[in-house]
This record gives C-alpha cells, sequence and structure tokens, in this order.
C-alpha cells in the first residue's frame, strides 16, 4: 500500500469536507486519488496532483477505498457501495467513533473486501502544518492488512496506536467528549480574555480554538455515537454541579 | 527600586508558601531579602544570597514590604503590621484578586506608605524556567511608585498590565475562575487518558496539571473572593447544563 512498486494503487476517496480535503494533500503523493463527495456537486478542487472528481461508482471501485462521510451517513454510504467494491479490495473508514461504523462495515460490506477502521487523532487545524507527530488509531476488522496501514501511516510519520474499537471509543469518551464539551461550554460564554492571561488560561483556550469549528457532526458523533460518551458527560456535569453547591455554600 | 545604585534597599517578604519562594529566587539578586512566614515556624530556606529568616517586625520595618500571605488572611496581616512599617515604605500584595485586598490595604495601612497592588499571572508550575516573558498586573493604589514598580518588573523581562482593581478582576473572574473550575472537575474524574490523545486534549490536561497543585486558598481567592467570580461561575454552570440537556434529548 503505497509503496514505490505500488505508486499506481487508486485510491478512492468519498468525502470532501474538511478532513477527506486533509487526507487528499496527505496522500495526493502516494496513490491516484479519486474524490467523489455525493454532498458536493460542485466542488473546487485544491490543485493537487493524482486527484480528481469523480463519481461514486468509480470511487468506489478503486483498489483501497475511505469513506470520510460523517458517521451518521455510513451505514446508507456501505449499503450503497457494497455492490460497486472490487474483490479484495481494502476500505476504510476515519470517523471519530469506532464501535459503530465497524460494526456498520462488517455487517453492510460483501465478504470479499479487506476492513481496517481508522481514527486520525488530529484535524485541519491541529495538522495544519503537516501530520508528522500526530496520532492515528488503527482497528482490525477484517483480514490482516491493517498491519500494512499501519507501516503506511508510519511511513507517513504518524504515532500509530493499533487497538479494538472497544478499547478507541473508551478513551476517546473521556479525550474527546469532554474537550468537545468544554469548548462547546465555553464558546458559549461568547469572547474569551485575551489579556490578563496566565498560562494555563491560554492553553485552554488554544485548546478550544482548535476544536471551535468542527462541524456538528463531528459533535453528533463524539457525544452520541460513542456508546461511553454519556456515561463521562454525566460523571463531568456530576462533578461540576457537585463544585458548583460547594462553591455557592 | 532594584536599580544597581539601590542595590542595598531592603525588601520584607512577609509568607513564603509556595508563591513567596518563587517570588526570593526572583528578588534575590535586586535586593536584601528579609523573609518572615508567620506559619512557618522551621521552614528550611533554599541556598539564596540576600537571604535570611526574621521576624515579623523586621519584615515589616523595610523599605519595601511584600505581602505574600493568602488574600484571606491579609486584613488580619495589616492590622498586625501597620504600626511596624516605616514612613515612605512601598507596600505591594501579591493576591489572586485586587478587588478586595486593594480596599483592605487602603482602609488599614498607615497614610504615609505608598501601596501597589499586583497579581503575577504565573506560579511555581508556569514559572519553573524563570519569570521572563509572563504577564503581571500592576494596580496603583497610593502615591506614583507604581511606574517604579512597573519599570523594575520590565526589567525582570516581565509583561506589565497596568489597569484598576476592578478591571483587573473582571477579566481574571473568566480567565481563572473558569480554569480552576475546569481543572477542579477534571481532576475529580480521576486519571486522564495519556495513549489515545488528540492536540486539543493535550493542552486541556497540561492546563489542568498547571493548576492541580494549587492550594486550596488560591481557588478559595479566585473563586470566592473575587466579586465577579459568581456570575461567571453561573454561566458556566448554566452552559454546561443546556448542553446536556440539548445532547440527552
Amino acid at each position: 500500500m503505497g509503496s514505490r512498486r505500488e505508486k499506481t494503487q487508486t485510491l478512492g476517496l468519498i468525502g470532501f469536507g474538511a478532513f477527506g480535503q486533509l487526507a487528499a494533500r496527505t496522500l495526493a503523493a502516494h496513490f491516484d486519488i479519486r474524490v467523489c463527495d455525493p454532498a458536493r456537486a460542485h466542488t473546487t478542487l485544491p490543485c493537487g496532483r493524482s486527484l480528481r472528481m469523480t463519481t461514486l461508482e468509480d470511487a468506489a471501485g478503486c483498489d483501497v477505498v475511505v469513506l470520510a462521510v460523517p458517521v451518521a451517513r455510513l451505514r446508507h454510504l456501505c449499503g450503497v457501495i457494497a455492490p460497486m467494491l472490487r474483490k479484495g479490495a481494502l476500505v476504510l473508514d476515519v470517523g471519530s467513533v469506532k464501535v459503530l461504523p465497524v460494526r456498520v462495515m462488517r455487517e453492510v460490506l460483501p465478504a470479499d473486501v479487506d476492513i481496517v477502521g481508522t481514527h486520525p487523532l488530529f484535524g485541519p487545524q491541529s495538522a495544519a502544518s503537516g501530520v508528522q507527530g500526530h496520532k492515528i488509531v488503527v482497528c482490525p476488522v477484517r483480514g490482516d492488512r491493517h498491519r500494512q496501514v499501519a507501516a503506511f501511516l508510519r511511513h507517513l510519520g504518524l504515532q500509530v496506536i493499533t487497538d479494538t474499537a472497544d478499547a478507541h471509543d473508551r478513551e476517546l469518551a473521556v479525550v474527546q467528549g469532554l474537550t468537545h464539551l468544554i469548548a462547546k461550554v465555553l464558546v458559549g460564554l461568547g469572547p474569551l480574555p485575551d489579556r490578563m492571561t496566565t498560562a494555563s488560561f491560554d492553553l485552554l483556550r488554544e485548546a478550544v480554538d482548535m476544536v471551535r469549528d468542527d462541524p456538528p457532526t463531528v459533535l453528533h458523533a463524539i457525544e452520541v455515537s460513542n456508546p461511553y460518551a454519556a456515561t463521562v458527560r454525566e460523571a463531568f456535569f456530576t462533578g461540576a454541579s457537585e463544585l458548583q453547591q460547594r462553591l455557592d455554600m
């Protein structure tokens, strides 16, 4: 996958939102990329080599198929592309949760394609100057090509963490759940001060700025589609309410 | 204050907690420092020049007197040292709120001493490798020596923000109020993940680590002694509760 010998492998990228565009820029040097976005008929493409807009059928017929649509649309998409996939293709998703997408892909995609779940723990904001050094989670689903995928991602300079979808969702319920909850609450308070600030507040504001422009579908995936998110949220709100009572006594 | 000509000025540092010790390290090269801590009879001093433990009377009789005790103890301390202060002395506090300490110092300290309120927007954690580049707020209270103080602090490499106690408390109610609230809630949730983390979560955790070891007196000053803290807290908890309802629908 992506080595010199396989340079001409085709990669179908389905979904061309903020993350899909980052993926295209990152992968353009390694694959013949075919982009399709069911939600964007008239997208202007950035000037990248090996990058052209195509039909869903063409993108789904590639050697490697990356599903970069919102988690809530994954089941529908899998149903539509199932008959279009090439035998022996490798299908990957990039969703912010893993238990649900992995189950959907396993159930809906044909038995003769390999499947790998991934979650890049970065986005257009945090990886603005490149993906090197950032983390990505890889969940083996069907077949053993997750090893090739992990090796390729390491070659890109990423830190690869291979684990189960369940372990991912447990840990990310805290990591992303709390970050997005706190960001959402702080953004709701209006513009944050930037003059008399402490180092810790500067870090907090930087964290908020990194996720405040994430599309609503990301918050939805993190807070609603992660089976462990409600428990973490509950603990956060309970802790907040206990602290409120203590301070207002 | 602190220039070559005035190198032999005496500075009485009253209070030798974590911040008092940082102040002593930072100021030792510029003053003949006399440290007194009413709460620590047997403190082991770090080896610093111009640094010796002394009586409250001796510390309060210096050219410059820095009050580094918890805000809640400031009124009592001012009452005790009022008759010990030298005519023309400069008295400064370093508390995390300013409206209350400034009022107390103005009311309780004798009319013939100059007074400046300060709030160093850093602590032993954030300024572990030095105070250079950090921020400090200076509030003029009585006399015009706040200008000398500001010039000296700039000479130390600090960014000086001069403003009123009221402006300080309004802005810091958000800056410190929110940071400490969030840190307190997160610390209460137990150990935070450090494996599958995003850049924004890493920043959040770093912010929490910076304030998690602050003494309880700091949280008390920030949340209880700042007249604007309750309003900010209320807005945060209301925002959290609204978000909770939206997500649990």
